[in-house]
């Protein structure tokens, strides 16, 4: 749409003469500007994850009780989960149990006794810049450099606090 | 698919004979069956809803920070709620407020005090048949009929109990 506006512009200019030529120039500075300050996208929401007691339980439950297509168990030691996903068309919840001792999600579920809701997680089209910005803008990373996710894929987690007690994974898309 | 799984198995029928006829009448029932069982469909996820305490700081969290796509704030008085969208895409989520005294987030925003993940939002194709199946299944629902939603449309809200701790709505598409 930035493109064609500026097209716009530049005819008005060439009618107009030279103040709209200087308004032109102006405008063209601040998407200029506007593209400098976004070097970086947020995207689609990847997952919403989902912290359960019990695994099999919670499958049949999205399987059998909601008709919904549920991935196998996979089991992910080096981030101490097991996940399974539900396919919802335009994304997925993604249930997630404790793997070993020292599982990122043990402590929710020690306060959370009957599961839920855990980290909602969106797509950026450039994970380093947005670490950038975002730090700049002074949220707080829970990790200072991207770290590998449970897609394979760099993710970094931002402060709850910041987000209004909502845990956020940004995930290059 | 299943219905050009049932033409490839009529033709083995015209080729093989009886034993095959009976065999596919055998699968044609099983797909009935399947057909009867599931008179309705759980779809894409509508939206995750989001309880905070500041609207305003919310709002500039995700379009100043986060650089969405927000939309104006709407104060909804029959639910008791200002919402405000942040478009992702594939989904939404969906920032609220409580509005007047009786606010169905007010309790757990006393609870919560920084905010958090308050519901998913599921859509279905037929929420009659979703609530009456869900019932047979022992599935609590938190309202006997159907009822309209912040879209305008009929809702049902599950049980966070028989959901791992999440508050489900189910909205018809």
């Amino acid at each position: 749409m930035a493109a064609s506006m500026y097209r716009v512009t530049g005819l008005f200019c060439r009618i107009n003469g030279i103040i709209q030529t200087k308004r032109s120039l102006s405008f063209s500075q601040t998407l200029v500007q506007k593209m400098t300050d976004s070097l970086w996208k947020l995207g689609r929401l990847n997952h919403v994850a989902i912290a359960v007691p019990d695994l099999e339980k919670a499958k049949s439950i999205y399987q059998n009780i909601l008709g919904a297509q549920v991935s196998e168990t996979v089991p992910l030691p080096e981030h101490g989960v097991y996940t399974v996903f539900v396919e919802l068309g335009n994304t997925k919840l993604e249930l997630l149990h404790p793997l070993g001792q020292n599982s990122p999600i043990s402590g929710f579920l020690q306060k959370n006794k009957a599961g839920g809701m855990h980290h909602i997680c969106i797509e950026v089209d450039n994970i380093k810049e947005a670490m950038s910005d975002l730090k700049k803008k002074n949220i707080r990373l829970l990790n200072e450099e991207p770290k590998i996710g449970a897609h394979g894929k760099p993710v970094v987690f931002l402060h709850p606090k910041d987000f209004d007690g909502v845990l956020v994974e940004l995930e290059q898309a």
